[in-house]
């Protein structure tokens, strides 16, 4: 495996993620999976208790906990051994000023998605980023599994034909109550409110996954689409559930549908490919698996280590075939791309060109236009949306 | 299970379903299965040579074998054993006319979906049936499907509460290559011709299954739709595929996929509801199970032939959960109903209501109408099309 | 597909299948499926009332019901319209007598499964047949199945090379509960009696399926066994669950579990078998597929109807690949075997090698021999017993 | 989560696991993705060249780097800042010596299995550990598995009553050819040479993972034996394959099959456990599920991170249901049982009584004991060993 130099570790740090956040934590297994970061400094909360109570639990020296994320920018940004890169794991109103903090600074962002609250901030980061010369990472974590990569693989070199219909959903029932009213968590609080969570919920939390991993795997643009929002769930402010066709350039169509009140299902993220010669399943519950149903030929399982894979699909991988790997992989391979990325920076040299498959600002920023068109053709009454120029 | 008198069987008449056809088989077996009916006449084909060779592989006497549909309407009406009811399963283009020739002769009639070419005749059927007095089945098929009916027992027992999505799709790969001009089948050939098969082809023949069965099982009605149809295999004159959004009254929402192209697939069906405490789905590959997710609660499968299922699935039912039953018995189970209802009109009795869940021609023309509402939709360019007078 | 001249109806008598019994039923269903019997005489029951009752559900004139089967053996063979073979589906005990006095009356017999009660009594069946010149059909269902078809056809064909270990399970949850005894149903109280159900109870009714399924897929013979059986619930008179280890002539190995307490599965029969260049697996609960998994490649999931499957497969499918098939149509393939063999004895003529694939005598006696080495090897305290000359 | 004080790492040694090695960096990710563990020090190889370069790989000081891993524990345990534990990852021959040498030296000992070449060699380790008063582990990985935990609390809940038969099997395709022989890989060739892996390959190197992971849970123990052992490859020196029945003290049955030539399997490792009130199944290539088979009622799917599930399940959970976790999150669940022990013994507190469900030399010396039995029973033809004493 290991014949060149085992690079150093990039010294990492972490705007959110505190006590009683969900995704951070996510974040910093998904780091630490592959030995290729350290966590170093962290501004986990606003709230100093929380703050120092979170630093302490994540072993940090106190004076590389902050309360205040410019703080921290400013800080790490001048210390010698200052952070590398930062990731940013708050709710999403925060996402612009902490990205800017941290790329004015000349810090590298990994941040999760979606990148911003509307598009025009996601396009401000991403020329911020630009500007400042500084790597720009936006985590949808779905693309780093396997035989995700296996599927755009397979399509890249023909194995369905031309595309004609992609199926993407994204389906949980968590919502399907008014949790945030009856008995309010942080998490269900902040994702549904329009103060922290931007205009749009479920489009802007889950379709812009579905949005991307769709043109992430087919190599299709998105052409146009049409958008069937709804709210189920009484006083709840933002959408919850939203219904959407979809035109790709060159003809191909799409059906996406995303909910958080599909009672009765868990995290559901289910994509199917259908081409001119056969098609591709994938979905979350079963991961390590693809199916490739070839047109007038027995269906194949295909099988995350198996023989034959991709290199794309082989480099997302570490173990045999047969023993799981699941989502904390899934999300460490997105870390690991992008510290290939970010070590090649530092020593000037070209990364593997398969790490740039982890998803960047410009995937965010096209996220973001995404939810603005779903908003856009569901305020219009459903008329279909023109996407060509997104 | 048999305490009253074993009800003779009826003398049943066919047209359509000679040598080379698809469905005719299937209707015989259906109405074999039971015992409840005899084919003793049939006119499977206009030319005599297929019509007379069909004849004697069904071992019927020269003089019940006919090669005009109207001179076996007139003759079998006559006769003092004449049959008792007639299947039709034709191209759809004689759909009209057929009927139109039982119904008057006195004749009940059971239909092959869709019930005609347009909505205008399928209401003309429909009025002959009612001056004429006679009874008209049209086969939707997968409605005989035990767990099918399943589904409908447990939504209308409120076990998944209000019902806020519904997903169908009807997915087959058959005709991803230009079949019908490779290799030209009797079945590929007249399904997408439009003179035979009218001016829509998969929302006529998979889609009004899909429609028939969303309505069948949730019991809403729908209320709008919008459609995005496309022919994808150059040189068909007729749409190959469709996506449609759809809302049902009282704010459901639900997406309905149809596809002749879906290549890899055989005859994916698939049925999903999700409602306000939980969902249910249920495939064709696996028709003896019917998946309840309720809320918060782990996933049950529940099983043709189980403990505490419906009334309804239970008369569905014939043999033991773990030995399968399949289309040929869904269909028989159509069959048997239709029977039931026969039989109670000669009787002067009521047949047991859960024999009146078998589709009529009502629901036939209801079919008819859901597939011009589509093609408007997307004549106009995917508006959305109201339904609530339909 | 019929070139040919429809063969005419075979006239069929049953002995046993009165109300209240189980499989007189799905012997009915399946000599009807393909129109290739006619029921015109049966003994259902030695009880009078049952007997005249259940002719009466079956549309039979009064003077075909009998009360005894000697006398229906010796009426119907000096009749001109008399049966030409009859379908003996009685208890056990009833095996020999019944199948001896039809076979002796020169009528051929399809009897159900295990043929006797003991292997003496299967032999003298047996020879009784060949002494008269008649046939002897014995249902083990399951070989009816395409798809085990499929299989065998497959390993005859070399497709996972040589055959080094098979796997049979047969666990149904019925009786984990002393049903028996609580609650006695016809169906329990005489399988768990010894002197309607023999000296076993589930390797001759369950094992003996799972015994001849082994050596109808792999070709391989049973070269020795060692049996564990145990009776779990207490006052049951007969083994309800048994294990045994398996050897074959050429050194493939087996395992082969057998329950009637395998609480929560309803009727669990799945078969595995690995070779030197792959496995094939099979199970009742998806009888439509099998999965072939090579050595070093992708599982492909066959599906019956697809494309590129082997005559005996086809042979055994009605409906095109996606609309299933199940445990009826199964059953219905051995009485259309026999059909063939029956039909071509009398008409001088050569059957389809492939009818001989249905299960005869010779196949009902193996059976019991089978039997009576797990008995054995369990009464000496689990030794091995040779099985290379039974 | 962490309302207490996060403890320190544990400062992390390891013997084995350099380039080329399988199992040692699943144990390095183990240990490190719950950041309990810092390796610190490493004796990977006793070739120079392999040790220093793996050491590099691994970023540690050329003074933590050994090739003697006597020498190791030597040093390791007279440094302040040596290592707290060690992980031992060589080949079987090595258990022995190694784990001898680091207890004796004082230092807490984690080792892969089987853990020796004998059952007198692994009394004589648990022996030196309690002489030591040091702690032994041993990784029987699939006890890691929250969906393994869980069904262990069912069934000491009493969800399916008294258990009856208890299947497991350990299948993987990998050695279906010569492997070893055509194209020998370090692990090939170790597993399958009797100086380094023992007097059994696929008992000791599989089934001890199945024999622990009945008793784990079941709570039965082991009372009787039968093993059929074959070497299906030519040239092989050990078995590749065997088939057992068991007996348990109380009367549960059961079968356990393991194989590396059961071509087509990448690692099949599947348990079911029938009680009296219904059966439990895991696989492990679904590992977030379990599915619960009551008797009478519909099959339950109970997910990883679902509501209702034990103490014991949640404790191996770190991630929300629907976001599948996998081989590495089972193995870290060990590592992370074992630092809770660990650290409480170094506080003189108690740790979580869940914690020490992790598997101990007393699992892995009765591991031993198990091998020992089935190439009793199978030397000695087949025949029944009795385990009571073991």
């Amino acid at each position: 495996m290991a014949d060149d130099d085992t690079p150093p570790r990039l010294k990492l740090g972490m705007v959110g993620g505190g006590r009683g956040a969900f995704i951070g934590d996510a974040h910093r297994i998904a780091a630490r999976l592959d030995d290729r970061y350290e966590l170093v400094a962290a501004a986990p909360s606003s709230d100093p208790l929380v703050a120092f109570a979170s630093g302490r639990d994540l072993r940090l020296p106190e004076d590389r906990v902050y309360t205040k994320f410019a703080a921290m920018a400013q800080a790490e940004a001048v210390r010698d051994d200052g952070i590398d890169v930062v990731s940013v794991v708050t709710p999403n109103h925060l996402h612009h000023p902490v990205c800017t903090a941290f790329l004015e600074a000349g810090i590298d962002v990994i941040c999760d998605k979606p990148l911003a609250m509307t598009l025009a901030e996601a396009r401000e980061i991403v020329a911020t980023a630009d500007e400042a010369g500084r790597f720009l990472g936006v985590t949808y974590t779905y693309t780093g599994y396997p035989m995700v990569r296996e599927a755009r693989a397979l399509i890249e070199a023909g194995a369905i034909g031309a595309v004609r219909q992609v199926h993407t959903e994204f389906a949980i029932g968590w919502l399907a109550a008014p949790v945030e009213q009856d008995n309010p968590s942080k998490q269900a609080a902040w994702r549904t409110d329009p103060e922290q969570s931007g205009a749009s919920f479920v489009v802007a939390d889950l379709g812009t996954h579905c949005f991307h991993l769709t043109e992430f795997v087919t190599g299709l643009e998105l052409a146009a689409l049409t958008a069937d929002l709804e709210t189920f769930v009484p006083g709840r402010q933002l959408e919850d559930h939203a219904n959407l066709l979809l035109r790709y350039t060159g003809g191909a169509r799409g059906i996406l549908w995303v909910s958080m009140v599909a009672a009765g299902e868990d995290v559901g993220l289910r994509l199917r490919v259908y081409g001119e010669k056969g098609h591709l399943a994938w979905e979350q519950g079963q991961p390590n698996e693809l199916r490739l149903a070839p047109y007038g030929e027995p269906v194949r399982t295909l099988v995350r280590g198996g023989a034959g894979l991709s290199p794309a699909a082989q480099r997302a991988t570490r173990m045999i075939a047969g023993l799981p790997e699941g989502y904390y992989e899934a999300f460490a391979t997105l870390y690991r791309d992008y510290a290939d990325v970010l070590t090649a920076r530092r020593d000037g040299s070209e990364p593997d060109p398969l790490a740039l498959w982890a998803p960047t600002g410009a995937d965010g920023a096209r996220g973001l236009a995404f939810v603005e068109a779903a908003l856009k053709s569901h305020a219009d009454g459903g008329t279909w949306v023109d996407f060509t120029g997104a």
